[in-house]
């Protein structure tokens, strides 16, 4: 028997539980009301906030998902990938270096534009002017400290993310176009570049706001993106087994460096 | 200009691509065919295997993903827990940390009875008496290297996993119980114990046949589990964020350890 | 031969190079030069820094990385040992996992601590009285953003750090106690807690000034960090091989929560 | 108060302890006794160990940490830049990406080498013929298996591993030169190539046979490498913070890569 004092706050959980013929997940029965019955994005919802989202939820959260999973050979894929080169009887430490750059820059975007419109706090109830008068106070910031607005601009996609505009479709459709999201659009209208351009809103600020919106978490908003760049990394390894492409990268990575001695 | 003379393997992929105006995954039109048409889970299936899963393959996929999202407070869910405690700055290392775990003796039995079934070789026209063949030489194998069957036996849920029953009747429903889950099944049937009791067929058996049955590449069988618990991590990690247990792990363990000087 | 164009910035490195007889790590003979004739730390130094440190700087590095090494079952210890239950087979998962909880709440306030130093930018030159006045600026500045000072104050050794002292006795006794050390005392002697009392010099404070006057990059301050911790975790890790505990935690974890379903 | 009973293992542990006043390590006062006193590669043996090496064991110790840190533009080294480009302010999630590639295939020869050896159990008192017979068998049970034996050959130092001769002159001057030193030499004498060719010992070889002379775990064998690895990874890092190659690395495999959709 162990026996101690703890001055230290009690461990709760609702997430998992077992009995000896049942598991329950969030307060359902895993095995009778979760498989075969609700797809993996939906469960993933469910263990993340507590419930179930809505079928028009559940579509706008998938898409966002599936928005996020892959662009190809990132530097995230080719860490993955060399990182098998090396130890590929173990994938987990492989994908986990995929993961390991969704960082400040990639996927952090995502978060900080969430952070950003929390900390505005617009609720369903916030109205167009007061809106307008958030949108306004977020550029000014921004601008006052020479910070960029996280969820504007594209190095590549300049006309328009193709993204974003799926995903704003999906929300109007589904009646799912939030506070959030709402206020993003309108920072969006207003902000534009030193130079005077306006900047098209780009996958990860409509990602972000979208989930704020869905009542995510801004604590856990990149893990979402990080659970969607693991099934693309697992894409990339599948490929790796097949047609391998680190030891190319490896030996081109040599011969294209110059050594340049310090000593 | 970078010029170069390689005597490597030329580099090919077929998962992503961009475009200015479009991105491409596995030959889709990102935006316009598989955000808010396909769910997460069958985007995943799309990247590894290069195409869509039909109706049925998908609700056993998402099925399969369901099942292994979460087990309660597993090691691999303290550990993620643990990792936030001291970086809650980087939530992708917190998930990758809790990814890490998914090594031989958890999620491993999952790739082990892939391994063993692909290695046998069953096909759709495989016979009864062949199947038959194969599962004694299966067991024999074992038997002689004085192995377990990756598969079979569960040291909690003995009277039989929820989850193996419920994803076998997803199979049936679907006509989609394959060559390798019916040669499964067969070792189950005849395999018993070192004591000579009958093993049921756990939830990682089951997953790793009904994959194979899927045709997802053994080398990449572990990373799905990957994938599915890095969903019920993330989880966790929402729960850790409102109401950590971190450091009361933290201070239990201390105390309730001995500690025993060497010197 | 594969050629292409690339408005890329070239990639230049200086840190190793092979020929079929010899290995150069930053412009020294590996086997003849270092190996048997300078010990780790030293090697270690010399890759971030790109030079040999003098035997008093060999000194105190070394003291840096001996004293960070391990503090005995914190967070990252046990997130490492409960990876290696899951996963004895992959044991560089394993020491990864316990160093991504090097993050923001514990070894970050060495690199925090190095960053507020550098950007003071105090330089072997600077006067008593200028240093006065950058420790003047570092207080008001934190005080006016209501944040506390990274290097001061201990949770457990209010007494004094241990390590700090011998630290510091080190430095003296080969002269190199630098600008970034003597600001960082400054700070220390001036700066008080809320309540007015003063507060001591912990050992990740006197670290980062440490090896901010050892020309230590701040880029890669945790880097050190982590290294040495990297080395305690294996520490960990043989005695968990021997004698685990990562059942024993998981069980305890498990018995002692409360469940609390949400639904 | 929390109160449970638990039938599992008691934890124990020696590595590390607090008191308000003192820090121990492994038995040892770390203010007093070890830091300014002990180089960190002896610490790190007296980590894992429990005991501190002798002078002699120091320097051979040392010798294998600085022989393994590095080896240029590898596959691991690249993987942590790539990390670091998407994650600059997490760089313990790019040195865990770096270690996470010492699996198998390079770092594991390492490791299989020290198991093969001491499964074969050679102590201090084992004699020459005995040896003989040992070295006979290790190289029959490869041949048998059709597998390479671990440590022997080197894709690119055909004429022998520099870090090889090194190491064993250092273990000759210290009479160190250990049984499972011994016998990987003669392993080495009488095995072949099947094409009849003498192989060379490699550093992985005689590191793994060193270590193990030194008394150092096979399960955490692979370890000590990764410790040496994550210092070279820290260099690599300080170098891409000041002349990143992370995006010219991204945009040369987009470019050399060629795309083939698979639908």
């Amino acid at each position: 028997m162990t026996t101690f004092d703890t001055d230290m706050p009690p461990m709760t959980t609702s997430i998992g539980r077992s009995t000896a013929d049942d598991i329950w997940v969030q307060g359902y029965d895993l095995a009778g009301e979760l498989m075969g019955e609700v797809d993996f994005g939906s469960v993933f919802y469910l263990l993340i906030t507590g419930r179930l989202p809505t079928a028009g939820e559940a579509r706008i959260f998938n898409a966002v998902l599936v928005a996020l999973a892959d662009h190809g050979l990132t530097p995230t894929a080719l860490a993955a990938r060399l990182t098998y080169t090396g130890a590929p009887d173990a994938i987990q430490g492989a994908i986990a270096a995929g993961v390991l750059g969704a960082g400040s820059v990639f996927l952090g975007v995502f978060e900080d534009a969430g952070r950003v419109l929390t900390a505005a706090g617009p609720t369903p109830d916030t109205g167009e002017e007061e809106l307008e008068r958030m949108a306004a106070e977020i550029i000014e910031d921004h601008r006052g400290r020479g910070a960029r607005i996280p969820g504007l601009g594209h190095p590549f996609h300049k006309g328009g993310d193709p993204r974003t505009a799926r995903l704003l479709a999906l929300a109007r459709e589904h009646d799912l176009l939030g506070p959030h999201t709402r206020l993003m659009l309108r920072v969006q209208e207003r902000a534009t570049s030193p130079s005077g351009r306006q900047l098209a809103l780009n996958a990860g600020g409509a990602c972000g706001a979208l989930l704020s919106d869905l009542a995510i978490d801004t604590a856990v908003l990149r893990g979402v993106a990080v659970v969607s760049r693991a099934a693309g990394v697992v894409g990339h390894l599948a490929e790796e087994a097949r047609a391998p492409m680190g030891r190319t990268l490896w030996h081109m990575a040599e011969r294209a460096a110059t050594y340049e001695a310090r000593r």
